[in-house]
């Protein structure tokens, strides 16, 4: 509520002054930071909302150490339909080892993942994923998986759009991002998904490095190798799962000062939406709205991925900034 | 500091232009990047590391991105003698809050403290130091504990040196963060010391922001309170000990990538020293040794606090840095 009223405020003085006309001119002519974006309540709140946070002056100014931007990944910055893509890397993994490991037989989910029944996986949800990542990763140096993911990224492509997964981000997305970035905001990700997964193509896909990707994990033990040289080992267990509530704890835990500006897709990510929110000053939460079948998906309520119920309430309860994907979307993917 | 704090972002706005190098010899032309340093082994060990990685050309050139420098904390950046300032912080906060934990009486490590047994209490070591710091955290919100920290740090003071302690840090390695960090290194904490003490002065103390710093912590719990806002709260458990094995096991879980540059103090940081040493391309692992009891302490292989003994000989095996305190350090604190 004090968001909406503070952007109604916000836009009133500038239509007072006829600031906004200029501004949009000016970035217009400096070339759109966001021209994937079109004209719209979305666009605009975006635009408005990192205006009042930069510029000088500006009683809602926040000096650039403060400028944290978190975004969730699956739905928000990539594809997540049909299944989550660490999923699907999972299950290549789970087929490929499959052999090594007959104590998975008649076991589930494994049993789910050799059959091929993917309704009964994504309703183990977040945490039964983790238990097969972490399961078919048991065993492996820190290094060898990340080998494993790289080599599979390079080959595995998606089903429907037949493009490889990191195609498949969203291309007003990255221009947020970049556009983020260009006014001193720190880009992070805070996501369900694997963190050691995310790694490896976060930085090249989103610009976004290492250090600042936040999720899901399963422990790892430090040891000396047989050849005298030290290791870190993926135990098959699970250590922490960053989804729900478990999103504002992995940021107090790995960023340890609260976000201005959060966006996600789905109910997983409300308790990020709602930690960043309830913040002092200028806050900006966004969901990013499915509603294109034709150029991606349509789903929100009723979803076993990305399920959008809860956090589509609350949203419209408290104006945070619905992007509806076949409305506010010029283009969905890159090229 | 405040000089030093300028040079620093004077260097690092100069980062953009691209011009850092020239700059940087310009600068240790005109004035020297290590002012505390006295001419030696460690110094030009230092400087030569930094003229490896940086320098266009070389053939162990580090990409920017790559360039991970992390410090132990304790006994590395600020005093850890006659114990850990966290734990003198903890005991205060025992002592305030006795009166409303009855069952403390006659439970140790509860008991040593009431007594002012500190022998007792340093024998428990790093994880009956969390326990300790979690018990007396218990139900207090992130946000109420970083004030507590805040209004203890404004008026303790270190009983030898009658400084507050944040004065207490080596001035020769708030040179050698800034040095670092002007040639674009990621300067990064990793102490087994609490994540969320360390975050409230590591940004205005040695210019490391909040999501720079790791450390061991509690587990923390998302809620919505009385008042309809949600709030993260501490928990009276140990959740992670980043110490040791553990430091190599932070380093993976919060950055991602394998430092090229490694200061620690102690025993604790062997396995640190020893990931970071082990990593493919030019390698940098410091020790700083108290070896200087009149400036500072002189200990080693048989102190209770920061011990140094399998460090000290693999060091010398290792051939890695080792700072002679009294030898090489012009100045140890400020001013």
């Amino acid at each position: 509520m004090l968001l909406r009223l503070g952007r109604r405020q916000f836009l009133k003085s500038l239509l007072a002054t006829g600031v906004v006309f200029r501004l949009d001119r000016r970035a217009q002519a400096q070339s759109d930071p966001l021209p994937s974006w079109n004209e719209g309540t979305a666009r605009q709140s975006i635009l408005e909302f990192v205006e009042r946070v930069v510029r000088d002056g500006s009683p809602d100014h926040v000096a650039p150490a403060e400028r944290i931007a978190v975004f969730d990944n699956d739905g928000t910055l990539w594809l997540e339909k049909p299944a989550y893509t660490q999923l699907v890397f999972a299950l290549d993994r789970v087929k490929a080892l499959a052999p090594e490991h007959p104590e998975w037989r008649g076991k589930e989910p494994f049993e789910a993942v050799m059959k091929g029944d993917n309704e009964a996986l994504l309703a183990s949800g977040q945490k039964g994923l983790m238990e097969i990542m972490a399961a078919t990763h048991a065993g492996m140096t820190t290094d060898a998986f990340a080998d494993a993911v790289t080599d599979w990224l390079a080959t595995a492509r998606d089903k429907r759009f037949n493009r490889p997964y990191t195609e498949l981000v969203y291309q007003p997305m990255l221009e947020l991002l970049a556009y983020l970035r260009a006014n001193a905001f720190k880009t992070f990700i805070v996501s369900g998904g694997g963190v050691e997964f995310m790694r490896v193509f976060a930085e090249k896909t989103y610009g976004i490095p290492p250090e600042q990707v936040i999720g899901s994990s399963g422990v790892v033990r430090f040891e000396t190798g047989p050849d005298g040289t030290p290791r870190l080992i993926k135990e098959a267990k699970v250590e922490f799962v960053d989804d729900g509530p478990g999103k504002p704890v992995g940021i107090n835990r790995f960023i340890g000062r609260r976000p201005i500006f959060a966006f996600g897709n789905s109910d997983g990510d409300l308790e990020m939406l709602q930690w960043t929110a309830a913040g002092e000053g200028a806050r900006f939460a966004g969901i990013v709205h499915h509603t294109d079948a034709e150029r991606e998906y349509a789903y929100d309520r009723d979803s076993s991925v990305g399920r959008l119920d809860k956090a589509l309430n609350e949203a419209k309860a408290k104006g945070w900034v619905l992007v509806d994907m076949k409305q506010d979307w010029r283009s969905v993917f890159p090229g």
